[in-house]
């Protein structure tokens, strides 16, 4: 095992041990990929990350999964096998147990009927705390995302054009993904025209673009292994006053949070700074979700920036910024960055401009 | 509610009630659009069907979520509430709780702690008895989904040609789903030239297509909600003898296996036929996987063909029928079709050319 892999899997020990366990169940592929550097696709068969304090490790494989070697001790299992059965067998019968967020109660439900007397609790914060904090790699993983999305948006925007419809814009962005030689989307591509986007997440639809309607792109991409996430807004020939005015207060709320960001400021307090500004232009009743999420391996990861988050922000933390507007049944803004928590302050790794455009 | 939904609904109360059950939890968005006709995206967050015996369902949802009217009870939160404190109040505290097999932990052990004295169980044979007997509406989906994926695999056998990397096969081949007005794949498409087809997994890489290379193409699109799933194998230019020929064998493997397909024959029966008839060809340890899987709304749903499922087909069940040889770093080739169970025999969804081509 690597000196990255080794480093992270003590570190977890660290935190196990703080929270009061000797041992873990991981299932979260990704996760798993963090700790070990093995990949797979489990599907719905078994996979798992056995760690226990006293350094004995271990992985559950199924014979279908192609791994390379890593020093771990390696548990192998067929179809036909009782997967459950040899898990069981695998871990300490006689102490509390964490279990991943994530693990599907189909084994969650097993393992209990198998240990009746094992105390189970989810410890995936023990995960998400280190995961939480990008190492140097990471953050320059997590910066080339963000730039091959700060090319493709303004390909992007350069490609609407009166009579486009949502989904063949969301397939372009998509299509200059691949040709930036990502592995895929972040998650799935939103391209919403006038009222469309006064639903945060409207699907993309043969809706052509007509004058006068704003665009809403809220678009990402893995690279890497790291994911990006930007939203920018334009307006088809011309804008409508109001709503450009309304994209203004947005846009404004997204920079005085960002201004605000440096480690030791609560979450809350950043989620508060962008809530308020829009209270003040009198649109606080329609900005309807949290400020942001935390982003890295997946889109969504654990740590939002919302009025009920406490937690102080850390030199390494990865997270989007987000304030929108939504007004039903007419109109929808967000102005979207993401933002690396450095020692003093913030670097913000989206640079395509914030302010509204006429396309 | 509309008949279809309400008469699947009391067919899962019954269902219910023959397991000794009075309510359970559905997390799946899958059966969830199957039960009630609303489809939601909810990521990480909180998201239920609860069903009561009594006829007093709920549905739990997110403000962020846009549904349809359903006529069920609606319980909604925003993303500051805690949506477990929530859930529990609406949950009958003195029965047995049935629990969906995909249940997240982070939700079935914060419902634990609330109400420590349920006992817990997964009830998701529940949902799978009733979602794997596809009834008429469904059959025409699974047909149609299958003959767009036949016209793909002509389409993307006649793009095959020296030089072309697997990931050019591979995003062809999404492309042409894309125009066919597919929801996207079943799974992600497998293109697996030579050495790489002995892995039935293998990501498509940037490996140019060489003369004499072996092609392994596995791929699905999902149309109207319905999965297809569909394994032809290519040789470019000549066919190694020696491979042409395990080719036969396994095909026939294919073919014999699909004959025997009626209602009352058990699976595993299904499963030896094929597995027998590639032994006596001595191939049999090199048929490393189960026979088959369910296929529906998901590509993988519960039942398989394997050796281990003593459950017996009926009418209305539709599986993939897929044997495979694999012989490690040298080569691998695999022939599936999905079957739609009649009331005296099979429907093969199917109607491309089993046998190898050269292209």
């Amino acid at each position: 095992m690597d000196t990255l892999h080794t480093t992270r899997l003590n570190h977890l020990c660290q935190e196990l041990t703080r929270d009061g366990l000797s041992q873990m169940i991981i299932c979260d592929p990704l996760s798993i990929w963090y700790f070990t550097g093995v990949r797979v696709s489990p599907g719905e068969r078994l996979y798992a990350l056995y760690v226990n304090t006293n350094g004995n490790h271990k992985l559950i494989l199924n014979r279908l999964f192609t791994v390379p070697h890593t020093g771990l001790t390696e548990i192998w299992m067929s179809d036909t096998d009782d997967g459950m059965e040899i898990l069981a067998a695998e871990v300490d019968g006689t102490a509390d147990m964490g279990i991943d967020k994530n693990w599907p109660a189909r084994f969650l439900l097993a393992l209990m009927e198998k240990h009746p007397d094992v105390r189970y609790q989810n410890a995936s914060c023990c995960v998400d705390r280190i995961r939480a904090i990008k190492d140097s790699d990471e953050r320059d993983k997590m910066r080339a995302a963000s730039r091959i999305n700060d090319a493709c948006m303004e390909k992007a925007s350069a490609f609407l054009k009166e009579g486009k419809t949502e989904k063949e814009v969301a397939a372009y962005i998509d299509h200059l993904y691949q040709e930036a030689g990502c592995e895929g989307n972040s998650f799935p591509t939103i391209v919403s025209y006038g009222a469309h986007a006064a639903d945060p997440h409207h699907e993309p639809d043969d809706t052509p673009l007509k004058a006068g309607d704003c665009i809403v792109i809220d678009m990402g991409c893995i690279k890497d292994g790291y994911c990006s996430d930007m939203t920018r807004t334009f307006f088809c020939q011309a804008a409508d006053e109001k709503y450009a005015a309304i994209h203004d207060l947005v846009r404004e709320a997204n920079e005085k949070a960002e201004s605000i960001i440096r480690p030791g400021v609560r979450f809350c307090d950043i989620d508060r700074t962008a809530r308020e500004h829009i209270a003040a232009g009198g649109y606080g009743e329609y900005f309807t979700h949290r400020l942001g999420h935390s982003i890295g391996l997946e889109d969504h990861e654990f740590g939002d920036v919302s009025s009920v988050n406490t937690d102080c922000v850390q030199a390494g933390m990865t997270f989007s910024i987000e304030p929108g507007v939504y007004l039903p049944g007419k109109f929808g803004v967000r102005v979207e960055d993401l933002v690396f928590v450095t020692e003093d302050g913030c670097e913000i790794l989206n640079q395509v401009e914030k302010k509204w455009r006429i396309v």
